[in-house]
């Protein structure tokens, strides 16, 4: 069951337990691994997706998958940008959909890494599908999404057993770029005791007044955390009220991860990382 | 920068960069990280948990932190379980609490190690407050989610661009074991576009009931996943309007994560995971 494992790897866990071994999966040629980097901190990557660095031929990644964690490829690893910043222009979904299957039919060992979790608002899910359209074979790979873990180390907890039983995870702009219309503001405003806004820095004011126009109190606490877990980390407090103001007065900058909720007050007792 | 580390861990990643390298981060004697451990598989364990898990002293987990993730401890840490299983009486938060307390002043590195990410409904919060009351130095370990990685691996995306803005993560029991009634699910039914459910099995039915009397469809798709990302993995695919008479007839047991919403379809392309 157990047998050492000479991989660059296997040297941190030696266990070999067929299925579910990380040390065990092999990146097979002509296959795509859809892998999440976490927010930021390397530390953050699961361990599939640090070996997925390693045994890729290549890796798209996107903007928002830090430098600290790249530099963890493996030395004839290929680093391929698919990103929106910088101002160039980013190629489209359907242009990352087939740059994905063309490597893979080229025999390689493809690693399509994104900041967070591929499927909580990173468009995992339609990679998937082309993925599946196309015949070729994949793997998802999990990783810590910002709006869990990045908030964790702005030192707020997402739930606290006595402030909060649900938490809603919603995008603040939608593939058209604006303020998203599948989305009912007035029934999440009463409905989500908390509420995680992805993508959202540029439409906060408008959604911070329909939230207080759907009863929400101009006196809730909000946060906005930019580069969470990095060593550059921001953390704005605010209240929903001043949210207009505080963007207007470019007091935060996208991308954020926006959290609002009782739960924000708790990081002035929680914020571990500003004291580390 | 850059220099080789002769840790064990250090041997799968050698660069160092201060404050946000794991293999920089000395679980200091007296402290207490609290980690979360992923839903099972132990390929989505971070880097971090990993490492913590070789340098602790003493590991307090849970029952829902698998036996391949335990078997990842380091040769001299002790393993020591508060979980709620197997009918043994199991020690309360407050018990849980003292207990961190104490070891980290009998000068122990204290991993307190939760199944998924310890600030998703897993008590995280209230052990870190317990921590600074007590004066006790901690930090915070995300892990992945049972509620993102775990229905990933059943091949549902919380997600899709063209389904859903919005997820919600509800607790499907109260701290007494009721429905939650800090809940308005009258809300959370038209406002949140997919719903995952932790601990809810046992109230399904009168879940089911409430959601489809707020409007919800009977034929909404719905998944119960057991035993997520492990070689054992369930998924029972039902409809909302069938949920109280699978529950009665005991097609799912506790415990499973719950998700009902358009994306659950999606399973039939993308289970990935069903074919490896």
């Amino acid at each position: 069951m157990a047998k050492a494992d000479t991989s660059l790897a296997g040297k941190i866990l030696v266990l070999k337990m067929s299925k579910f071994d990380f040390s065990a999966v092999e990146f097979v040629a002509g296959t795509v691994w859809l892998a999440g980097a976490g927010p930021g901190d390397p530390g953050l990557l699961t361990i599939h997706a640090a070996d997925a660095m390693r045994q890729a031929d290549v890796i798209v990644h996107d903007a928002l998958v830090s430098d600290a964690v790249l530099a963890l490829a493996g030395k004839n690893t290929v680093l391929e940008s698919v990103g929106k910043r910088g101002g160039r222009p980013s190629p489209g979904q359907a242009e990352i959909c087939r740059k994905l299957i063309d490597l893979a039919k080229q025999g390689k060992k493809v690693l399509r890494l994104k900041g967070g979790d591929p499927f909580v608002f990173g468009r995992g899910a339609e990679e998937a599908l082309a993925l599946v359209e196309a015949g070729i074979e994949f793997r998802v790979m999990p990783g810590i999404t910002a709006g869990i873990g990045g908030l964790a180390y702005a030192g707020i907890p997402v739930t606290h057993g006595a402030m909060n039983q649900s938490v809603t995870f919603v995008s603040g702009h939608d593939p058209t770029g604006g303020v998203p219309d599948g989305v009912d503001w007035q029934a999440l405003a009463k409905g989500s005791q908390v509420l995680v806004l992805y993508m959202a820095v540029r439409h906060m004011p408008a959604i911070a007044q329909v939230l207080i126009d759907a009863g929400r109190a101009a006196s809730e606490p909000v946060a906005f955390v930019r580069n969470a877990t990095m060593e550059n980390q921001q953390v704005h407090e605010t209240r929903l009220g001043n949210v207009r103001a505080d963007v207007s007065a470019g007091l935060v900058a996208s991308p954020s991860i926006v959290v609002i909720g009782a739960v924000v007050d708790l990081r002035h007792e929680i914020d571990w990382w500003g004291k580390v």
